[in-house]
């Protein structure tokens, strides 16, 4: 590495935007210590209700953010974050970000939000569009559909189904609903790369969002013939993305004077070309080796690994050349629901007594019922559940599917219950991993990320489960930490990405081993996920979409009682 | 009828033997009002845990009862009704009874109870075997598996399976644990034929008792060969039980001076033969036809009905001739969970916010979450669940399979699962209604007896998902009212049952009539419940079985976590 240890110690700084706010690390370029860290939330947070701009109601399933946001993190966590560590701003050598995605705004060519458009302001179509932004389902059932019938080459590299969470969906959806504002945006762009843009003044376009959110595949966008079929106008949205991809760990630019002047960052640094949350993870967790799986395991469960080989991995999100790291294949694949269903559990299905009891040991109801379910045998609960409370992405990507607990009887209590749900989410991991070694991808390791690593119970089923070790990863702010490791390359601190994350990477290696009776005991356990899972979720009884179908035709205009 | 109006007006007397206690009613002749009732508890209860004469522990599944807390009914609940109903005791014409069943003692020739000689005091086997003792179920099975080896006639008439609650299952543990209490039983009968002999002092045996748990079947019980193929020593158990059979509403005796002295009642007074409280329910509610199908729901269930002809109905607990009401075909199904699933879900699973609300507004938490499941539309939860609980007894007849519950969603609400929960017990009765229809066996109407008739939305549930109006019995105090019915007619005061049913019997016909839409919608819900009812029940996916497998391997020493 270049740093001389014998000067002022070097820093960068990593930027985490969330889902309601931004997160700033200073973080010490040598080791990767963490020394200063600020939050801060954004005025707007999620626009789901009513644009604040005219009062007007939004309809259902949308999600804005306002972009202006996004600048005032760099205006108040940034300074706040470089307060808090003691260390010179001088010290700080670059900065880079990751972000939610796909995020996504309109934009003129000088990167200006048309929102920010006083004749805009008005128009929720001139805003951010958030990841969860889910009014473009019947465009995105259009993509898929016409991908699949025009056989699309793509379509394989997303588990045959586009979200309609992503790029195409959301422009598709502007166009059709908005079209004075897809034509005047001259730019459609990420806001991970458009914060970028704000921070070194030019427009810049990662490898990770062109690739895992704009199906951008061997150096093309979907064809014009095929946008066209879409809708004739739709082509155009091609003029508004296109732009020559940046690899991960890159020097977007420099941090220019209004830059600066915002954060209070020395002008003229390096800033690293953008990321993704997830997927700037693994090099925080020195986790980038093929076969290391990383999950980031939170309300949903995100996987990320390299692999050596490009294989069409049934279900995944996508896998895109360089999209993690430069050199391999980065594979995405997900889990719909993990700790929010948990959270559900918990929330509406536990008694009185427990919760009491909780409060009186003053632990949380998930610790006491981890607690009590850590004593009993595997099987002792005579259940078994699917994880499909929020739908399944991998490997069947299905959002209809809908959850089931089987095995039930008058003896069973809520630790029972509590274990079959983190079971059942560990069988779900174990059978995206089973299809990436079915594809001929294989997964030697997990490393653990995210805020579910707390629970200690949790982590030594997912090792039994899946029957291999678990490694976690060591900091609490994995995102940061990795936009910082790319900020660092980006100023030329280390040779690449992996250098970096090898000595800035904070990983405790094999942390749950897992036990062999167990892990037996779990195969039985399992067989009998997998047979429910088949036939619940490959059309052999589609009650779980039949009862869907029911319940929204009955809650549009059902009798009572 | 031969009461004259102008004397003093005649009563008699119904005593329900139930588990926990025995209940007296004195009810007039005339018209079948309920002038006074009490209760006694039996001192002993339930003997499941330790023998109290020895302090000794029983094994797992045990359930004992000391048959002198039935005197004590007698010695005190008898007086206290009559003097609670203000009425002379002369005034009684009769008395009746209805008891658990099977409940079984070990007797001598002159009704003695083994447990009662002081030298067999402190042997388990010596006392009753209340009908919950389920510790002969390896003996059933070896019943049932000879049964059908053997190809004997009246498996099929107890669709295909004997209970271990059954004569001959409790017998035979008898024989094979503790064969000097076997050989010394001069008699093996049934609780309520021994307290007709209390109170008459001529032993009796009802057609009811034997025909349902004798398997007296044609004028006859299995044969010697056979039950010498289960033990060579078995047969003998037949010179035990064997003694004419006397109908329902006959006449067994007069009270004898020893019972008159217990009683308070006049001496010589009919004593009617011996019934079982679910079957004397029928002529309480005046529903004794055939095709009114009665339901005894309560923590489960019980379907007793009259039919025309014989016919066997897949999954039935019995069919008897005589054995509800002379001159029929006696019906009888059950479903092992219904209220008890309902209170294990509102013990076990409903969050402290409902507890809350419902104290707040002065309701039961099964009121509070009946009113807001009330305001859904059917189908509205989009959930439907299996009722097995508790295992399912009509029409699969299989103790081993358990409850699921498929649709949930992270938007799942406690109302939703309760409602999906009482309408499981419905899908479970209609499923039993079909069997009786597929079979020939035509059920025109439903009439509801026991606790849960007063929750209004789940008889309106049960008149939907069947399609068919529902009656409901004008008692609540249905077997001591059908006990005190039988009284009658051995007394005298009724040529017949159905007559005096007809004068005695309380029922509101029509309460609930199925709403044409959504007996629709149900109908669409109820093919999925047969569809997962035949997928898990019939044999084609045996998770649960298997499941339980692992449960009991786990608990008899698995490792933990």
């Amino acid at each position: 590495m270049n740093v001389n240890a014998h000067r002022e110690s070097p820093h960068v700084i990593g930027i985490d935007f969330g889902t309601l706010s931004g997160r700033a690390v200073v973080v010490r370029v040598a080791d990767g210590a963490e020394v200063g860290t600020a939050v801060h939330e954004y005025a707007s947070g999620v626009i789901d209700d009513v644009l604040p701009a005219t009062g007007a109601a939004l309809p259902p399933d949308w999600a804005l953010q306002d972009p202006d946001d996004y600048r005032e993190v760099l205006r108040h966590a940034v300074p706040a974050a470089l307060a808090a560590s003691g260390v010179p701003a001088s010290s700080v050598i670059g900065v880079g970000i990751d972000f939610t995605a796909c995020t996504v705004l309109p934009a003129l060519a000088d990167g200006t939000p048309l929102c920010e458009l006083p004749e805009l302001r008005g128009r929720p179509h001139a805003y951010t569009k958030l990841w969860k932004h889910h009014a473009a389902q019947r465009h995105a059932d259009r993509i898929n559909a016409l991908a699949h019938e025009r056989k699309e080459p793509w379509i394989g590299r997303y588990g045959g189904k586009i979200s309609s969470e992503w790029q195409f969906a959301k422009a598709l959806q502007l166009l059709e609903e908005d079209p004075e504002i897809f034509a005047r945006a001259q730019r459609w762009i990420e806001a991970a790369d458009w914060i970028i843009w704000q921070l070194c003044g030019v427009e810049t376009r990662n490898v990770c969002t062109a690739g895992y959110k704009a199906v951008y595949q061997d150096g093309r966008y979907p064809s014009r013939d095929y946008l066209a079929a879409l809708n004739p106008a739709f082509p155009a949205v091609l003029d508004k993305i296109d732009h020559p991809q940046s690899p991960l760990g890159a020097r977007a630019g420099g941090l220019t004077a209004e830059a600066a002047a915002w954060t209070g960052l020395p002008e003229g640094i390096a800033v690293a070309v953008a990321n993704v949350d997830a997927h700037v993870t693994p090099p925080a967790a020195n986790a980038i080796a093929p076969g290391q799986l990383l999950l980031v395991m939170g309300t949903s469960t995100c996987h990320v690994m390299n692999g050596e080989i490009l294989a069409e991995v049934p279900g995944m999100c996508g896998v895109v050349r360089d999209g993690i790291t430069s050199g391999s294949w980065g594979y995405e694949a997900g889990q719909s629901g993990v700790g929010d269903i948990f959270a559900w559990y918990v929330d509406h299905a536990v008694p009185p007594s427990y919760v009491e009891r909780a409060a009186q040991r003053g632990m949380s109801v998930h610790e006491l019922l981890s607690e009590e379910s850590a004593a009993q045998p595997v099987g002792a609960h005579g259940l078994v559940a699917l994880d499909w409370n929020n739908g399944n992405r991998s490997v069947l990507v299905d959002h209809e599917l809908s959850g089931l607990i089987v095995g039930l009887t008058l003896a069973t209590r809520p630790p029972d219950i509590y274990r079959a749900l983190l079971e059942s989410t560990a069988f779900g991991t174990r059978t995206i991993v089973e299809a990436f070694e079915s594809a001929g991808v294989p997964v030697t390791e997990l490393v653990i990320a995210g805020g579910l690593l707390k629970n200690a119970f949790l982590m030594q089923i997912y090792a039994d489960v899946v029957n291999r070790p678990l490694s976690i990863i060591g900091s609490e702010q994995g995102p940061a930490l990795g936009s910082a490791i790319h900020a660092a390359v980006a100023a030329g601190a280390y040779p690449d990405v992996p250098a970096a994350a090898k000595a800035m990477g904070k990983v405790h290696r094999n942390v749950y081993l897992p036990d062999p009776d167990r892990a037996y005991a779990y195969d039985a356990l399992y067989a009998e996920y997998r047979l429910l899972h088949d036939y619940f979720g490959r059309g052999t009884n589609d009650v779980m979409h039949r009862l869907r179908t029911f319940r929204n035709q009955a809650r549009a205009g059902g009798q009572t009682s």
